[in-house]
């Protein structure tokens, strides 16, 4: 039913994340069906996105050039370092617009069920960054699941022995929009033990 | 935070069929991280897919040769003519695998809000196959929507000169695996009117 070159991007495009055979179907006939509109201009980025982006030396972001825009950047903080597992966090932080510093992208985070181990990870860079310029404090932003926390407490301890000022974590609580009927107990407790006092 | 390529890229995948910002971003960035094992790929699909796809010059159908496999067939039977909105639905049709015939690809349906007329749909080429191949059998299969049946009245107008042995359309009706309580009365009442004698 279809040619082989397009089945083959159709199976692509279906094991794009979040999508399926459906969707992968539904995308390559647009591409196809829409070739000077959509096909041309999607493959010319494509290329180029191919040919000039690559992960920064020292933070692990990804950007066109061999060091970031965000650790190049001369208004970002440099004392602070913010610890992620992925691109997609350094993204996710950035859209929220409210942190000046550093990142460290990890790569990952450990998982005996997926056999990463310290070694699959940028944590020897993380190591090498700290001990030449040492930062004032490094937040740990890592997700709050096992493997998350588990990474989390694995760089703690990585970064003990070279005497940083502050190593913190993303606080636990409420998330903002957030039902309290539609919390789980563990967030509920971790809310309640972290309370602040109302700012009148 | 991301490069103007990056952006673009980003963009476009957006704009994919059933896709978003979000999906959009998570894409592009599995295409990045994964150069080797998607990426490349990926694009040389694209690149030869955007080189030989053409629609069937008989009948709209999307392949990679000037008369499409299904046309060119030994075994499919050239006295039926099924009409069809969109490739889409002869991938439809030929999933379900319980038609032997050729197909006619309209490329859309007649709609007044969105501007499509009887000149942007492919009825020339129709009346053209019609009357240089009369077929025995004429099936219209286009949605059960206002826009598809409006079309499928004035393609049966088109065709009536040609004097078609048989022009028939799909069967309303409950559709398999449906609960009757989840349909709409206009489904309920079309297949109590078609109802059939059950088969001993």
């Amino acid at each position: 039913m279809y040619s082989v070159a397009v089945q083959r991007l159709i199976q692509q495009i279906s094991k794009f994340p979040g999508l399926g055979p459906r969707s992968g179907r539904r995308i390559a006939l647009h591409l196809m069906q829409n070739k000077q509109a959509a096909l041309d201009p999607f493959m010319s980025s494509l290329v180029e996105v191919a040919n000039t982006v690559k992960f920064c030396r020292d933070c692990g972001n990804l950007d066109t050039s061999e060091v970031c825009t965000i650790c190049t950047s001369e208004k970002r903080d440099k004392n602070t370092i913010c610890v992620v597992a992925g691109v997609d966090d350094v993204w996710a932080m950035e859209r929220a617009g409210v942190y000046n510093g550093l990142y460290h992208v990890l790569g990952g985070v450990l998982s005996a069920l997926d056999g990463v181990g310290p070694s699959q990870l940028r944590l020897q860079p993380l190591q090498q960054r700290v001990s030449c310029y040492p930062p004032r404090e490094v937040i740990i932003a890592l997700s709050a699941t096992l493997e998350g926390q588990t990474t989390a407490y694995y760089v703690v301890d990585l970064l003990r022995p070279h005497n940083i000022e502050n190593i913190t974590r993303l606080a636990h609580g409420v998330p903002v929009g957030g039902e309290l009927d539609y919390l789980d107990e563990g967030t509920i407790s971790a809310a309640l033990q972290s309370r602040q006092v109302f700012a009148l």
